[in-house]
């Protein structure tokens, strides 16, 4: 779409502030398009949208939060695919309340986790909007063969990199202005996308038989990974609880269980082993396994529970 | 980031609606990440975005309207490059005042689009926003030689596709919601992405020296393609005017070359070729020439005037 003056002259400076030199490029940003030498095995991409006041509010997210944030959902869904980030392109629509260092601030943090991830901010679009900030980012990747959400079979583990629920503390903390909770606050504003664990799982690609990252909450992204005529049995004393989810239960008569069923974003990669190896993945967090009893059941050594409702977002 | 239950009942029926074999697939749309081959050649990647109230009102544009013009502005940036389309991200931020079915036929209306011009919407985001409508579009597609924008000489003429300032024309008619104007209107809220030149323009590549698409008025777009050290002078009886554009000036006492100069949107290809090829490019519109002497010039028979002033959106 046109831009206005005052929008090119800002272009031309997040231009300076992000651009990197990198042999793939053939056509680099500031033109109609980017242009870009391919990189070995498939491509990948994969694009998300961050709105004020549905995904994020100002008070609590900073321009460098908000930069970080953008970019580490997107990078979250690249490692979900076992797969390596190279070009990011963002869109922003810029409420008038922004300022210029706001944005050269927003720009600075999402450019360095670009740089610690290997990739580069090649493109997008800047506009403004009449009251509320809205971030699209879109990441172009590749990847040599594609770690997918389907193949899990009966009796596979289902594995977590880390802990669950937290990201969900960390908003309530953050929303309700609570002190401490630092390490769920962090997790929440700068969650870190798993590109560590891509090198590994790739190595053992023919072990993993199914893998997402886990931003719905471990339910909602179990049931997306679940074989065909299956259920799924988490283990309720095995659930990753961080300290953060434990105290905050604790304080606010709460079970921190639900945290980790039903909060969501906190951008852990799922996978699914045959039991045989777990040996492999002892770094790994066991949360369940599929059976073929249909259903999602909650376990603990004295009792199986059935979980008959479903819930999202709104849960809390 | 997260979706709720709403949005992925919504995601499910969108995406049965775009979806489309393609032998380029590998990791449908419904993963993390969209996963295809690679096509020959290098790629071109692009992104625009589009804000209710700021690009576009509703009450002139339909969400067929709507579905159409973001994929097509983009696609205009992908032709704008020599490069074809071939996969789409579409993200939006839906308020609650438009309705499921309005959602229906903006992405019927995207994917005709699609369709007409081989590529396939396979990913993008969906989340609901609290008042305003906001639209940004992705484009991968693939190109042998990128046709930039730099590249014009000193003595090169400058070339247009087709009718400039008429999309301005049509947005103030439907501003103004005047009568009439159709073709005036039809450029401004389904303007045609130029792909069906790029064939040609392809065969033509060593005679093309500079490509642009045409989005922000001829002088602010012929100043992006200027050669360093050099002016730009446009030839005023030679603008491509079109009668809906003459027939507003008319009316509103109004300098018709001023919409070709500054209006916006008009999404029709700049080109600047060697003078001696001229005769190649005979269904293209001359409207300038780049010269030794700096400054931006309008010339007829009679009189060389310099412009000093420069506008942009806000012009009229």
């Amino acid at each position: 779409m046109r831009n206005t003056p005052k929008e090119w002259t800002l272009i031309d400076k997040i231009r300076h502030r992000v651009q990197r030199p990198n042999e793939h490029t053939v056509v680099p940003l500031g033109d109609d398009a980017f242009v870009f030498k391919n990189f070995p095995g498939y491509s990948v991409i994969c694009q998300d949208m961050m709105v004020e006041n549905v995904h994020f509010r100002l008070d609590y997210c900073s321009a460098e939060d908000l930069g970080y944030k953008a970019l580490a959902v997107n990078l979250s869904d690249v490692s979900a695919m076992g797969a390596r980030p190279h070009f990011v392109q963002v869109s922003l629509a810029l409420p008038k309340k922004l300022t210029e260092s706001w944005l050269d601030d927003f720009y600075k943090s999402m450019a360095q986790l670009a740089d610690n991830t290997q990739c580069e901010i090649v493109g997008g679009d800047l506009t403004f909007s009449e009251d509320k900030l809205i971030i699209d980012v879109s990441v172009h990747g590749s990847c040599e063969k594609p770690l997918t959400r389907k193949g899990a079979c009966v009796g596979d583990l289902l594995l977590s990199s880390g802990p669950l629920g937290l990201s969900y503390i960390g908003l309530l903390a953050l929303q309700k202005n609570q002190p401490g909770f630092l390490a769920a606050k962090m997790k929440h504003r700068r969650p870190t996308p798993r590109l560590d664990l891509v090198p590994d799982l790739l190595e053992r690609r023919f072990e993993v038989h199914a893998m997402m990252d886990c931003s719905d909450g471990l339910i909602n992204d179990g049931l997306r990974m679940l074989p065909a005529d299956a259920g799924l049995v988490l283990f309720k004393e095995n659930l990753p609880l961080h300290a953060d989810t434990l105290e905050w239960a604790r304080l606010h008569h709460q079970d921190a269980t639900d945290f980790v069923l039903w909060g969501g974003e906190d951008y852990e990669l799922l996978i699914a082993i045959s039991p045989d190896l777990y040996g492999h993945f002892s770094k790994w967090h066991l949360v369940g396994q599929f059976t073929e009893e249909k259903g999602v059941f909650l376990s603990d050594k004295h009792s199986k529970k059935e979980i008959s409702e479903f819930k999202g977002w709104k849960h809390f």
